[in-house]
Formats: structure tokens, sequence, C-alpha cells
């Protein structure tokens, strides 16, 4: 589809996805672009971020944020220029980050905006030096209290949150154990991130692997994806662990699903297995999303700019072309085919 | 079997159980006394206190203290006289804190005591001015970070530590809603202890009736049991709650029972449901064990002291007569069969 800059290209919820997310949960329409009131900001979306916690929004179910409508754009928030202002606020051609959505162009209240400073990769700052890289410096520092000579473990090693989760973390003088799917993503998190080791969570040895990875046990555990990662984890824990709840990929797609995307027999419950160790281990588990968190993004952005300016801190993206290219990235994304922070480059212009 | 008060009767592990402990997990002995070496002090059981973590030292399983050796006495504190003293600072007489265990005569090291104040109940130190109320207090406030206006929810609401819970949680200025066995029980906790109400985890009704209990939801869950009773509270429980996890007594007996005693079906896997409802009401969950909180202890003493003295904490004993009677006292406790905090009177002196 050709992007006629006059009109407003945008993704919709079709339907409410049963079980797993399908090319059939969304819609891609073209409308009339919006005017903006006064008080409100016409953007233009350049680069949207794709997000697991999207998955939840799809859902007609009560989470931390309202659920997307029924034929109402799918939320995210992207760093878009803006067209047209009807804010003192806001000139055209600022960059913004814009809570803006799946669509080419948005009018938005001044107030849901935030002008960015001049930054080398504006993308950037929907994820390692935006909402992505505070997520991993608040659930692993402040919630995850990670403290040198820990062992950390992090699940979904190699995506967007958790590949800085674990750079940090060796920043901070910790042992750090990825866990990914696939040897080329536990590669990379060695070789290129610096990880003590990457265990590959789709090959059969998984449980002892990861257990010869942590000689020490786990002090640490960044959690973003439940299901048979946490379980070969939970007998691994120390006294005092931790385990700040990130996300859950794991279970977003309904009914549990095997490696190779079967039907998978139901388990037996665990949650006293669970519960014990929370006891016996004296653990603490945290849940958090990050929009609770904006106090510390001063002290987060001078720390990682600092980082990134020293090369402590390697950064991939996964750039997807085009916005009608979105549903697809987005189911890759909640099946674990993107490698590193995934986005979508909706206009080529900067 | 008469006392002999020449002789030592002691209770000892006569072996693990698989599954729910029996009378035979258990075997009473008579033997010579112990004699103290140099910096030992003989002591008497006067008071034993007989509490659920016991379950967990009769496993030869990793947990955060030593397993009781089979044929070891097993292990507890007791409310003891002092013998005989081959250290300075004890004395013949001396009432003490000790960690004696299920016999008559024990010879323990100096360091391991505590001498007791002089107290009106010296049964109670094993009680609402020992550990078990230190538990109550530190799980609440400290961990349960409980909160005037809030709702609290205790289970085993009229045991040792959960109406204890319940009546520091309403000087607080919480709503409280416990949980327990039985309409009798169910009934003391509001007419006695001041619960604003206690739903009987036994009738049919009780998910619906303890929904109705919260109509705020609940902030503070005090967990002591697990099982279907923490099944039943996680649909309740709000953003931001917290679970101090004190104990698990419904996972202490091996695979679950249903209330007539019978072989409860497997439950299906509820560690999604958990789990994500940690994330999205962005709750914590923090086991503890009191031993690791001893620093409490003076703030906890001069607070309860002074609840006591104004008759704002009511406590209630259920007292069993003789160390025989220990072994048949505890596998109550551990079906809830008890009412009031559990101590045995093992010699009757003070």
């Amino acid at each position: 589809m050709s992007n006629n800059p006059a009109m407003n290209r945008r993704v919709v919820l079709a339907e409410r996805p049963k079980g797993a997310a399908t090319l059939g949960s969304f819609r891609l329409e073209t409308v009339a672009p919006p005017q903006p009131a006064p008080g409100e900001v016409l953007v233009r979306t350049l680069w949207l971020s794709l997000d697991p916690y999207m998955r939840g929004r799809m859902n007609d179910a009560p989470s931390y944020a309202p659920p997307v409508e029924l034929g109402g754009v799918m939320t995210a928030q992207t760093v878009s220029r803006v067209e047209a202002s009807q804010s003192p606020e806001f000139r055209v051609g600022d960059l913004v980050l814009a809570p803006s959505g799946w669509q080419d162009l948005a009018a938005c209240p001044a107030k849901t905006l935030t002008r960015l400073p001049k930054i080398e990769h504006p993308s950037w700052a929907l994820g390692v030096l935006g909402m992505t890289g505070l997520t991993a410096y608040v659930g692993l520092l402040d919630i995850g209290k990670a403290a040198a000579g820990e062992t950390v473990a992090v699940a979904a090693a190699t995506g967007a949150v958790g590949s800085i989760v674990g750079q940090i973390a060796k920043i901070k003088g910790c042992r750090v154990v990825g866990i990914a799917g696939g040897p080329e993503k536990c590669r990379w998190a060695v070789q290129e991130l610096g990880f003590d080791a990457c265990i590959d969570h789709r090959a059969p040895s998984f449980k002892d692997s990861l257990a010869a990875a942590c000689p020490k046990g786990i002090d640490v555990y960044f959690e973003n994806v439940g299901g048979a990662i946490l379980r070969a984890v939970v007998p691994l824990l120390n006294t005092h662990a931790r385990i700040p709840v990130c996300g859950l990929i794991a279970y977003y797609g309904g009914a549990p699903r095997t490696a190779d995307g079967g039907a998978a027999p139901p388990d037996p419950d665990w949650v006293p297995l669970l519960m014990r160790t929370m006891l016996v281990k004296r653990m603490t588990m945290q849940g958090f999303i990050i929009f609770e968190h904006d106090d510390r993004h001063p002290e987060f952005f001078a720390a990682m700019q600092g980082w990134l300016s020293e090369g402590r801190i390697k950064y991939r993206e996964d750039v997807v072309q085009g916005l009608e290219n979105a549903p697809q990235a987005f189911l890759g994304l909640l099946e674990g085919r993107n490698f590193g922070k995934l986005v979508v480059r909706v206009a080529d212009v900067d």
C-alpha cells in the first residue's frame, strides 16, 4: 500500500484474539487525517515502537491500562514530527515522543507529548534511551537490587529489555546468565554483549545447562517470560533472591504451546512449589510497570548516555520498514522472532 | 506414662513422613538426663511451643533450617527453668526461653538461652509476647506495610499468628477480614477479636462470601495457608497489594486433601494466573522467617505489652497437658483443630 501523505493510514484492532493473536486481529485502514483542536498538535509518526505489553491491550480484561477498543487504533509510543500545532509549546518540525499509536498521523493533546533532545538516533528514544532502557534500569537496580558479585539471570536475554538488563548487570559487577531462544542469539549475548553465559531454552539440555551456568545459584531473576523458563529457574534461586516481574510473554498467547507451536499438555499445578520456594528462600517477587517510575528517568538517562558514549552498552535494533508490516512484525515479536529492539520505520524523513 | 523427675522423657522423630505426618512419625523415649558441660545449663521444660513450621523440620529437604535427624529430638522453643548451671550467666530457678525441644530436660549452651523478664503468664513468651507475636508484627507492618484504611485479609485467622495479625491491623485502622475453618472460629474472630468479618473456608459459599466481605478488594493478604485459600484471594487483590508469606500449612502434608481428608484431584496449573496478577497489579510477595528479624523485638515487645495491658489485644491459648500428648496435638494443629496458640504444659511447676 503506497503512502499518500495527505491521508492517514492506521492499524486498528479488528477482533480480540482468542489465544494467539493473528493477522486477522488487525486491519489497516486509510482515512482522512485528523484535525488538531486548540491545545492539540498534529504529529507524523517517524518511528513506531512494538512491545510485548501491547498484546495485553488487545484483551478485554482488567489490566493496568484500558484495553484497545474494537476498531480502535492500536496503542504505541512513537517518535513523531510536529506537522501542525495548535499549542504554543510545540512548533512545526519539533521531534517528540508521542502516545500516538500505530498510524501515520495523530492529533495529540500537547501535554501528552515530550520534546526530544538532540540525539544521534531518534529511534533510540523508544528503546535504550527511553522506556525500554528505563525498564531495565529500574527493574534490575531498584526492584531487583542487584549487587556486585551476585548472579543475575535474565529471560529474553537478547530482547529489547533483557539485553540492557544484562549489560547493566555486568557494569555493576554481577555474573550474568542470559536465557534466549536459539544458538545465534545466545552467541551474540556472550560475544557481543559480554554476558558470562547464555542458555538456549529450546535445547533439550536447557535445565541442566542453566544449572551448570549458575554454580552459585541465582540471586536476581529478571522475569520477562514465565512458563517453562520460570519453572527451570525456581530450583536455582538463592536465599533472599529477588524476582522483578517485567513481562510474561509465555502467557500472552492463551494456552501454552510447545517450541514447535503445537498445543502443550496441561501442566500439573506447581503453585505449591513456587510458594514454598518463596517462603523457604525468603524471596521477594514484585511486578512493576515502567509508567509508575517516571521519576527515575533523569538519573537513568544520564547514566545510560554515559554508558553508551563509553561503548559499555551495545544496542541492537530490529528495524521493520513500513506501517503496513507492523502486524506481522508484532506477531513475530510475540514468538521471539525479533532480534533486538523492534521498531517500525513509518516515514522516511527525520 | 508417669513422669519420673530423675529421668528425661523426649519425643524423637521415628520416621520421616511421606505426605501427612502420623503418630508413627514420633516415638516417646525415656532416657537418663543429660549432664551439662562447662558453659552449659540444664533446663527443665515447663511449656513447649507447637508451631506449624516444625512439619518442615521433619523432611530431609533443603529448608531454612537443618532437618531434625532420624531418632533426634523434635526441635521447639520452650519456657524452661534452670535446674543446674555450669555458666555464670544463669542460676538455678531462672526462667528462660530455650531451644530445648520436645523433652523434659536439656543441657543447653548458655548463649542459646534468653532470660525471661517477670511476666504474668510465662507461656505467653512462646506466643503473643514472643516469636508468634513478633511474626505477626513484622509480617503485617514491615513486610505487608499495612496502612490505615486498607483491607487486610488474614488466613488461619484464629491461629496463633493470624489472630494477632488481625488485631494489630484493627489497631492500625485497617478493615480486617479473617479466613478460618468453621463457624465457631469465625464467630470468635468477629465477636471477640473485633474483626470486621471472618469467612469460613469450609463453607460452599466461601469464594463468594470472601468477595462480598472485601468490597474494596484486598490490599494486604497475610499468607499462612496457600492452596484453595490463596486461590480465592488472588482475584480480589488490589493494585500494589502485598503478600507477606509467613506459612503454607496447606502444603505441609504432601499431596492436597479435601476438607474431609480424602485425596483431592490434581489442580490445573494456575501459576500463569498468579504470575499475571503479580504483574498486572504490580504486587509484591515476600517470604520471611522471624529468626531473621530479631532486631525488631524491642520495638515489638514494648508495643505489644502496651496493647495487652490496655486490653486491645486478646490472646487465646490452647493448652495441652503432658509431653506425651504433644504428637497428637501437633497433628491436630496441622489440620486446624487447635483454637488459639498451641502450647504443651510439660511440668506443673513455675
